[in-house]
């Protein structure tokens, strides 16, 4: 079963050229020298290299996760030739300018490109994913040494890059991270490299944290800077960032033969994404200890202060949109991919025949079977598949043409696309992680048995996906950033944005026929939305007000893809009034925003029942009760 | 990480004997030599089995799952101990008469000292579910030779059995099977073992199929025997059942030295359910040949018919409720292990703080961080799975009840009993799969990235249930039951009995303090159930009724659960208003059923809309639109 590539591209152009029209992108100055036949070239080159190079090794990587002898990490073979592929591309450096050896492309072609990888093996594709965020935060924040010394060697695809939030007893709450990072020395401030410190501590759920897999390992550590006394500052206020080389470099970039004292403490063998080496480090225990160069007592990891003194997580934080959009766009290509292995499956699997017209259930099995496809049970648990998947899709690209917005010449729309990201971004993270791994769900169901075993990829996009809800803030911390703090920014500005969007679409749906009921469907919806906003937060109380945030992130999701549906119906219906060889294209895009205004939105007032009450029921139960 | 098995055993008194007074069934003929005595013996035994035995074994079994070599199946030596231990322990016969060496003991004291198995090790107990289920089979339709000689070594723990029904073309579509009997010689009715045939065919899915754990091992298999002109009989009337042992017996049950001709071709590899093993038999293709006592060709497995030409599927079925609630309380139990740990690591691990009081999200990092039990959103996730879990072990035992009051001595309370046990088969089987699968992925949400890994058990509770919406009948199988053929059955009789039993709850609830207002909304969820139940058949067409049949499923279980959880909420209430020393206990009983009715019941009216609309989208939307 070979992942149907044509068909994602097909979805693709259709989001990107017909939906957003994103060759009028190529007006801002930023992406002028681009056309519609370079960005064409790019998803093209993409959805080769995710078919030859990424697909082949997405189950052996499972199978074969990675192994830690410890000296070295193992990986297969297959995992560095995906990778060696990507960093040949040129795609490392895709969004970068081109001063910097980039292509200067627009952060949604980007993404278009990108998603072939996602779809053919999203455990192989974490560790570019990584090293570009790295290098990307490298570049907005890095001094122009550490720039060319740690950032543009991994554009370049010899450098790979980690992030290194995460500690043991610290995930959700990075104001409790206990890793230390004193000044090396009385000349630290003097390094030409940055400011120069020793670092110890234990990071958590490293990705790509230790492997042989290129020239080095650059990792970008949260750290805290003791005060005089010894003491953490607490709080995120506390929280520095640093670059900790694996291998020390000189401040020409040259290696300077030392290894740092970066311990692997061990692999986290997880239920998927086993692509992925996935680490416990051990910065500065003393593995490899090395000459002290500031004269200290050399005990720490060596690594360079990026950006100010307690400015850590601003700088860690300035890319998380971008990755959360990411995050999002992966979950809902497990989903496609799921989607079409399934779609595949249902079409060539005869099994059962049609309820035969009459009061009772009868079936005649004297006629020979019918493909799955064709039960009407079947085809619900592939449309909201498609729902699921293509919505996501549809409305990952939409957020990430909001950050190229950011690029254009008005600066009243740019700061519109600013706050409306904002606001959506807890819901592009969330809502295919947890959409999308139900539509994961159902893909194993259309296979029955089969979809339970390792001869067919669905069982593993599954598990896979699983990581979405948790990685990149789970799920209950986006539901808090939505309600806690996006819905209410600027007094409620970002809102009012989104609103107006979702009332200009249902006002044009009003105008094409078939699609008035999911119009007036739609503007319920928001209405209730509305009112649920008001509602949760009646009482004044944040503690109340957020007791029931997941149900209003869920709700609120719900809303938006409703929003994103239907405005791919009127696209969709107004190509079908054209004389055109896609219909069935067309009416499949119907369909799904059928399915999704029948049988998902009746959801959101279901959902909003206890955040409209304000139910204090979460709040109040007991521990002892549980 | 251990399972809280007193935790289980405390739920399972109250259930057993507060809610729904099991010791009455000791009035009744059959149970006369119990008391509670006897009952809560078996009950600790299997409680202290299940920790000792199984639950060791869980995670390696699922590690080191079964391998072939091409001549033997190897399984970890922790499999055949948990399965010795349980042969030993007399449960294999708890449910037959005294005269077969049984205990007599009721089914429903039977399943809840099982579920103690289903949580320590889903996939260890099924070897046992299966061997009993076997040899009970044998018990109620076999020949007295075929009682003695298949059947009673598997309740004396020699034997071990197993369900012979898919093949790899058909799975839910039965009447497809193309697995071959013909008469082994002239004399084939002659033989003491029952009617004897040759079979060829390749069976699919069959768990336990070959290993060397017992003595032997027994296949029922269902076949089609061809009529004269070689064409198999359409239909499932056309089917038959077999006992076909893996080493052939003589009329005394001795050996004959000989190896039937079942060749194991292959073990599938699964998602979850590792323990067990799963493989793809080849009845008769000739891997073992065997001398032709009945004087054919001599190709062919050897089989001895189990009850009359083409009743095979009456015969297999006669024992499928039961089944089915066994399913339902695997599914329940692996729920329950997740809750249990979830609500473990939830009390140990401590992160974040309180949001505190006032208008923004406000938190205190110089405060120690509080345990993640306190946080709202974490509470939500273990208030439902708590819902899902004890909600659905309480119904199990509630259906497996009225399995026992079928043998009551009261015709109309026994009628009574097996016809509404038919209705709410499809929920007993369909409820826990769904939800409690649900409830597994909240409690890896709860333990976040740990939850991801397999240094904690609940990854692994989410990847067994898995395979519970798939076997004995898919989802989608049991919605068209449920709606196609339930509650249709003798007119609505069912379902009307359902609803008295429903609507004296709510009256009952409604003289409680406190839970008026889950009386109302239980009566009106009822009511918009019976509404949907006429409105997806007011057209008479089956077609039509039954195209959005899976949405009714969910929303009557959900019906169903409500009722359970208002009747535990009575039984707790009460206990609460005398004086007693578990105030705590029946605080969480009603916590849950509150949870329930607040964040659950609203999604009835959603999952409706659809069905009460008859829409016909997933009937309607053609395959090329997908």
């Amino acid at each position: 079963m070979t992942l149907d590539i044509n068909r994602i591209r097909e979805t693709l152009d259709h989001l990107l050229y017909r939906w957003l029209d994103v060759e009028r992108l190529t007006r801002y100055p930023r992406y002028a020298e681009h056309d519609r036949a370079t960005f064409d070239g790019v998803i093209e080159l993409c959805a080769r290299l995710a078919a030859e190079k990424f697909e082949p090794g997405n189950r052996l990587s499972d199978i074969r996760e990675p192994a830690f002898d410890g000296t070295r990490v193992s990986l297969p073979e297959e995992t560095a030739e995906a990778c060696r592929a990507y960093n040949a591309s040129g795609m490392p450096a895709a969004g970068q300018d081109y001063a910097h050896g980039g292509m200067q492309l627009p952060y949604i072609v980007e993404m278009a490109a990108n998603s072939f990888f996602s779809a053919a093996s999203i455990g192989l594709k974490a560790y570019s994913m990584l090293t570009v965020a790295n290098a990307n935060l490298l570049m907005a924040h890095g001094s122009e040494t550490q720039k060319r010394v740690f950032a543009v060697p991994a554009l370049e695809g010899r450098y790979f890059g980690t992030m290194n939030l995460s500690e043991p007893q610290a995930g959700s709450s990075l104001s409790d991270i206990a890793t230390r990072a004193v000044p090396d020395g009385a000349d630290f401030a003097a390094d030409p490299l940055g400011p120069r410190y020793r670092l110890t501590g234990t990071k958590m759920w490293i990705s790509g944290g230790e492997h042989e897999l290129g020239e080095n390992i650059i990792h970008l550590v949260l750290a805290k800077v003791p005060d005089e006394a010894g003491r953490l500052p607490p709080g995120t206020r506390g929280i520095s960032l640093f670059v900790v080389p694996r291998l020390l470099l000189d401040a020409s970039g040259a290696p300077t033969g030392e290894r740092n004292d970066i311990a692997l403490a061990g692999l986290n063998h997880k239920l998927g994404y086993r692509g992925t080496v996935n680490t416990l480090l051990n910065y500065g225990e003393g593995r490899f200890p090395l000459r002290a160069p500031g004269g200290t007592d050399g005990a720490g990891a060596i690594g360079y202060r990026v950006g100010d003194l307690g400015a850590g997580l601003k700088c860690m934080f300035h890319m998380m949109n971008e990755a959360r959009i990411q995050v999002g766009l992966g979950a809902a290509m497990l989903g496609y991919a799921g989607y079409l292995a399934s779609l595949d499956y249902a079409r060539q699997r005869p099994q059962g025949r049609p309820t035969a017209e009459g009061a009772t259930p009868a079936k005649d099995a004297s006629q020979p079977p019918i493909a799955i496809v064709e039960h009407p049970d079947v085809k619900r648990m592939l449309l909201a598949q498609k729902a699921y998947a293509e919505g996501a899709l549809a409305f990952e690209l939409y957020c990430a043409l909001l950050v190229d917005e950011q690029h254009g010449d008005q600066p009243a729309r740019a700061d519109e696309a600013r706050l409306l990201l904002d606001l959506l971004t807890p819901v592009a993270k969330s809502w295919p992680s947890e959409w999308c791994l139900e539509g994961n769900s159902l893909a194993i169901q259309v296979l029955g048995g089969y979809g339970y075993t390792r001869d067919f990829p669905v069982e593993q996009h599954w598990r896979d996906n699983r990581l979405n809800m948790i990685h990149e803030g789970t799920h209950g911390i986006h539901a808090l950033d939505l309600l806690g703090r996006k819905v209410l920014m600027k007094d409620g500005e970002a809102l009012r944005i989104l609103f107006g969007r979702i009332g200009a679409t249902a006002a044009a749906a009003a105008a094409v026929d078939g699609l008035q009921p999911l119009a007036r469907q739609l503007s319920a919806a928001v209405e209730i939305v509305a009112l649920a906003t008001a509602e949760a937060w009646r009482s004044g109380s944040a503690r109340a007000a957020l007791t029931n945030a997941t149900g209003y992130l869920r709700a609120f999701g719900h809303m938006v893809l409703a929003w994103i549906w239907l405005d791919l119906a009127i696209v969709s219906a107004q190509a079908l009034t054209a004389a055109g060889t896609a219909a069935d294209f067309h009416r499949g895009k119907l369909a799904a925003a059928r399915y999704f205004f029948a049988y998902e939105l009746p959801l959101v007032a279901a959902w909003l029942a206890p955040v409209r009450a304000c139910d204090s029921l979460c709040r109040e139960t007991a521990t002892d009760w549980l």
